[in-house]
């Protein structure tokens, strides 16, 4: 085990010196994992980065380059003389490869294309053509195929010559002659079976395969759901393209769920890590919301100009106004987040939608009861005239209600529209329910105290 | 790919029928995956859940079992008859073991591990002892390990033999006499590497493990960063537990993410999906928080009192307070949500936390300076007096300022404290932020208007 430290980054330059060992170099470099070395290049000069690359192996430089982002390996390969920046390139994985061309420029793309060797050219142009977000955009070509025809021995052989650049070993892929898939192979079935087995005859042909036009996010939900390592991506015509593996999902995973909780939180998402984005970026994302929801906020406010008359004869009402359009705000927020996780997660679908909100609404009358009876005491302790508790708390009944039916229909009805869920978050029924909480409480005041 | 439908449930039911070709259902469990037999599962009556049980291959079983939440498992296993149940429990992979045993009553367990092989026992029982939540409660005894001293050839031939049970054939790890992980062998070595060639000779010495007490987060995280597919699990000892796969990371990392959205949005997480949760136990978990904000939010609330006199000279300024407060909790929000997801991805480490704050309230200073231009432009078009306008933006530009570093600041203090940092929620920082906006905009009313 490795972690990264100020004495290795001194240990690291100095061996980057002209007149340093290569051999020493060589050892530590060895010793680091790519993610390690990747950490601590950041810490060297651009001059010291260049040679470090151009010093290590070219897959190992290629393997740390695989933890930068794509604009970041742009860079570091347009710095490094043209017969390292090839090599290099040729042993990035292939997804890697895909990703990072769709971040740069066409004309940059088709620079960087002309480095491959010429049938891997075609593959990864074949890749690039598929929408950004689908499966076919994430798909791997570094898997092991074998041709329908051979024999176990005729496999192994072919893994043992392919097998450096392949991401998964435990499955091979079997292909009749147009390259459509027809079975998978696994690797022990592969080991164990005699020699001179045709593949056809071991092979599974029940094959769970994906769409290469799918959502990246329903493939992630698939390869999880079925516990799977790989998963076969296939073209319209039946074609294999390559494959998903599950560590393409996992980054998934997590940039969704990211995206979800900036939403939720009511900002538009980063996409680069915290400390990376700039805080022009930064300040963008939030200002848009911030004023919608400012405008939408004095929207709502504008409903207190009709109760001035109320207020006027009654100043103790103002003062629970925050507290009840925050509880209603609270408990349209829970719900609301409660429920765009379970739609995310596929816990809830389509058919379950008028379930949930019957679900909600049943549940928030529980909470706002609950919350009446709270309000209720509260109120009489600070010793207001029961006429002011009675009011609070049927505003609480009805606007937990409300509010709770509101969280949950607002993401309901934003899927069917086709939008993204987690836009209605937390602020975005906030803003909605403050005008509901007004117009409940002041009504439940003029008919409760007769203003 | 196989979908369920209706259809598949009504053709399953009549395969159950005790005069139906058991031959038939064979041929149809074989064409599901085990994912989609769970569901379909669920559509049929106790009896025949028992009988499908019974009826199809034991391996098969236990992975349509795996599907479900542990005590499921434990109801079905309970149903079947001794014999059945001892094998399917045998097929289960070690890790969904403990965690059926983790989540059983002690008696329970203790009946439980009597039907497994002996061997097999003592390796359970070790597991069990880790604390919940630990990478080694996650370890998986099913790998596949060579002795020091074996020949590729050997190591092979153990594959053969073993390798049924694996959950992954990428890595073979090499164990001294004593159960020490001495190094690991990649499968793709073991299969190019001439039969005589001790593993010693092809085996990396140069090891990722990690800890068994480890936090299950930090393995994730470990694991995602290092793009490994497994990695082996030591015991303080240096003895080797189990290994950690990329698929319980996968539960792992979006259980984690459920968890913060959920607390981010102000509620208890729930431990089952949406709709299996009973509508009681979310009441509790909502409850709480919702009471808890309140009482906060009631003491806040009491902060208008103090300025009734102000109040009393100018209604007006009771239209702006639902406005006002929102664009606090709103900034306050965005900026803990973003801090606090910044930590989880450990995109932001503890040498960076003054960093983070200061950010935040530059940013804050930003954000607060557009929205009083906005909160002017606003009042303005209202014909409110201009000194209403002007109280309204030196708020907006304090309040904003303020939110956003109180947003900052709370998680990264919570975390210091060891808290969970999403713990400090939108509706918390809302609640803390209420009442500084109050007193910040009256103070403002008072200084700027001279009530």
């Amino acid at each position: 085990m490795t972690a990264i430290d100020q004495k290795m980054v001194e240990q690291l330059k100095a061996l980057l010196e002209p007149d340093a060992s290569s051999d020493a170099l060589f050892e530590l470099v060895d010793e680091l994992q790519p993610y390690d070395l990747s950490l601590l290049m950041q810490e060297l000069s651009r001059d010291q980065k260049i040679f470090l690359l151009q010093s290590i192996p070219p897959a190992i430089a290629a393997e740390t380059l695989e933890h930068l982002e794509p604009l970041e390996q742009y860079r570091h390969l347009s710095n490094l003389n043209h017969n390292t920046a090839v090599d290099i390139l040729n042993h990035l994985s292939s997804d890697n490869i895909v990703q990072l061309f769709a971040a740069l420029h066409p004309r940059q793309t088709e620079r960087l294309i002309s480095f491959l060797e010429p049938e891997f050219q075609a593959k990864v142009r074949d890749l690039l053509s598929f929408p950004e977000n689908s499966a076919g955009s994430l798909a791997s070509v570094d898997y092991i195929a074998a041709r329908q025809g051979w024999t176990a021995e005729q496999t192994l052989e072919h893994l043992r010559k392919v097998g450096e650049r392949a991401e998964v070993y435990k499955y091979i892929y079997v292909l009749d002659s147009l390259g459509e898939l027809t079975g998978v192979v696994s690797l022990r079935n592969l080991i164990m079976a005699d020699p001179l087995t045709p593949v056809e005859e071991i092979m599974t042909t029940n094959l769970i395969t994906i769409d290469a036009e799918t959502d990246q996010e329903e493939a992630a939900q698939m390869l999880s759901r079925y516990d799977l390592e790989a998963m076969p991506v296939v073209s319209d015509s039946g074609r294999m393209v390559g494959i998903i593996t599950i560590d393409d999902i996992l980054d998934i995973i997590e940039e969704e769920a990211t995206e979800d909780i900036h939403l939720l939180g009511g900002s538009q998402p980063l996409d680069t890590p915290y400390l990376q984005s700039g805080i022009l970026s930064v300040f963008r994302k939030r200002i848009l919301w911030l004023s919608l929801l400012f405008v939408a906020g004095a929207i709502t406010s504008n409903i207190l100009r009709h109760y001035e008359e109320v207020l006027g004869q009654m100043i103790a009402l103002t003062f629970f106004i925050p507290l009840l359009i925050d509880t209603g705000g609270n408990a349209g927020a829970q719900t609301c987040t409660t429920v765009i996780r379970a739609m995310v997660l596929g816990d809830v679908g389509f058919k379950d939608f008028l379930k949930v909100i019957f679900r909600e609404m049943h549940l928030g009358l529980a909470l706002g009861a609950a919350m009446a009876a709270v309000g209720f005491a509260w109120s009489r302790l600070l010793q207001n005239p029961s006429n002011i508790a009675f009011t609070i708390s049927a505003t609480l009944v009805t606007l937990v209600t409300v509010s709770s039916t509101i969280g949950a229909a607002m993401p309901v009805i934003g899927k069917k529209l086709g939008l993204d869920p987690a836009v209605f978050s937390a602020p975005m029924i906030t803003t909605v329910v403050d005008a509901l909480g007004l117009i409940i409480y002041f009504q439940f005041a003029r008919l409760i105290m007769g203003i």
